[in-house]
């Protein structure tokens, strides 16, 4: 019943880059292209797209035929989300071998229909999850995202090679939280270092897909569930959300891994 | 053969929230105040202490008997961390199972000798390894790293209710990257929102024991190996360490869950 082209993975070593906010944002990029695009967010101990897309709690899943899951609509997405399921503030304290099954389940009892893109939100780590996903859905690519200080990359090297061994492509890195643009004097800090994304990429041989700063903005509107893709399409970090989205579907095109690509330097400024 | 008197568990529910970086300077804070104290890095599957301990890549414990690891000795703690039982590019793509008994191993194989505290770096979430720590490990008390945003502090929340169910008392709630104060300007903006560390304290009853700021320095300082409380130990934020471990103290020896109590406002210049 589903028909989905391209399974991608969102993943990171490490918690806490920003891999859910740029999931739900490549997701929306790729919507905004024309393409039809279902987005699952396979963090079942710690979903937050629920949140991020601004569906109201308690919001439920319809069922059909007693076993499959209609997906919930935001933003012109198709979502499902553990999120849905539990209620929010329920620890999901499961053994991994469940949390895969409860994985595997939602990625195949909900009716996604035809899809051109499948963006899954991965669980940061290299655990049970990722096996299962591994093991279950033909993913097509993997984008890692990290920040770019040292103990972060060391997780998203890790990252990458657990990818390499299930023998998932590597679509790019996604270099977050890079530089911080002070409101107040425009100042550019690099509260978490400078360069890392490139110099991981560089390492690695996999293209540097975007490099996004540190912003307020880009926190503010993925905590009121209007992720910036939406919030602000024409903003320089929409454009660069999108440029993500294009590199993403072009290495696809071509069939394989992200090659090295030069990448224009950062010019952001804070709004 | 190990004589420790309290044990405690430094959590968050989500990661990169700087969990790592409090646990080790909380560490290094009881050890400041002339305590013998451990500091078990359990986060398996992602393993950051031995860089923020500046502890040599390739350094491997000492066996004793065949069968007990002695522990690393770093800025006077005892450490042990599965960073030193592996490569560092190496993922652990490990059943949760066998990740639990990989904890138990290094907690109860390791020769801490008499310890007032040991202090342990717990990995994010609420999976096998939580279950696996509160089932073997007699903690008298867990730490709740988080963010201010909402989404850190949704997970929070799980965070502690998963250690209600299993009966670990919680110490209290250290709130980080509570601020960022411009190191060309001063200007303070909260990137990750504010005062969420607070609400969810007065929520859930507990203390909220420290709120740290997002500085560059405290980045810089635990990448090079040299934790804020060694690097600058009469530093405006080493003394927030040093209140939150002596708020510790003063909780286990009153016994019990650490109650509110009026938290002085932040007042944190970064240099």
């Amino acid at each position: 019943m589903n028909e989905i082209k391209h399974i991608i993975a969102v993943a990171s070593g490490k918690g806490g880059v920003g891999k859910s906010t740029t999931a739900v944002n490549i997701a929306l990029a790729l919507a905004a292209r024309g393409l039809e695009v279902g987005l699952l967010d396979a963090d079942i101990y710690g979903p937050s797209q629920q949140l991020m897309l601004g569906v109201a709690d308690g919001v439920r899943p319809e069922q059909q035929d007693g076993q499959y899951l209609i997906p919930i609509q935001a933003h012109g997405l198709k979502t499902m989300s553990m999120g849905y399921l539990v209620n929010e503030r329920t620890p999901m304290v499961w053994r991994g071998p469940m949390a895969g099954g409860a994985l595997a389940q939602m990625l195949e009892q909900t009716l996604w229909g035809k899809l051109d893109f499948l963006v899954i939100d991965m669980p940061p780590g290299t655990g049970d999850i990722q096996l299962t996903l591994s093991q279950k859905a033909n993913v097509a690519g993997a984008v890692i995202v990290t920040t770019p200080q040292d103990i972060a990359l060391m997780d998203a090297q890790k990252g990458i090679e657990m990818f390499r061994k299930v023998d998932i492509p590597i679509l790019g890195i996604v270099e977050n939280m890079a530089v911080h643009i002070c409101s107040n004097c425009g100042h550019a800090e690099h509260i978490f270092g400078a360069e890392g994304g490139r110099r991981i990429a560089a390492e690695y041989g996999v293209a540097l897909l975007g490099s996004l700063p540190l912003a307020m903005s880009i926190r503010e509107q993925t905590d009121s569930g209007r992720p910036t893709v939406v919030a602000e399409p024409d903003s320089a970090v929409s454009a660069i959300f999108l440029e993500i989205a294009d590199a993403i579907r072009a290495t696809l095109a071509a069939g394989g891994e992200g090659v090295v690509r030069e990448f224009p330097a950062i010019n952001i400024s804070d709004d």
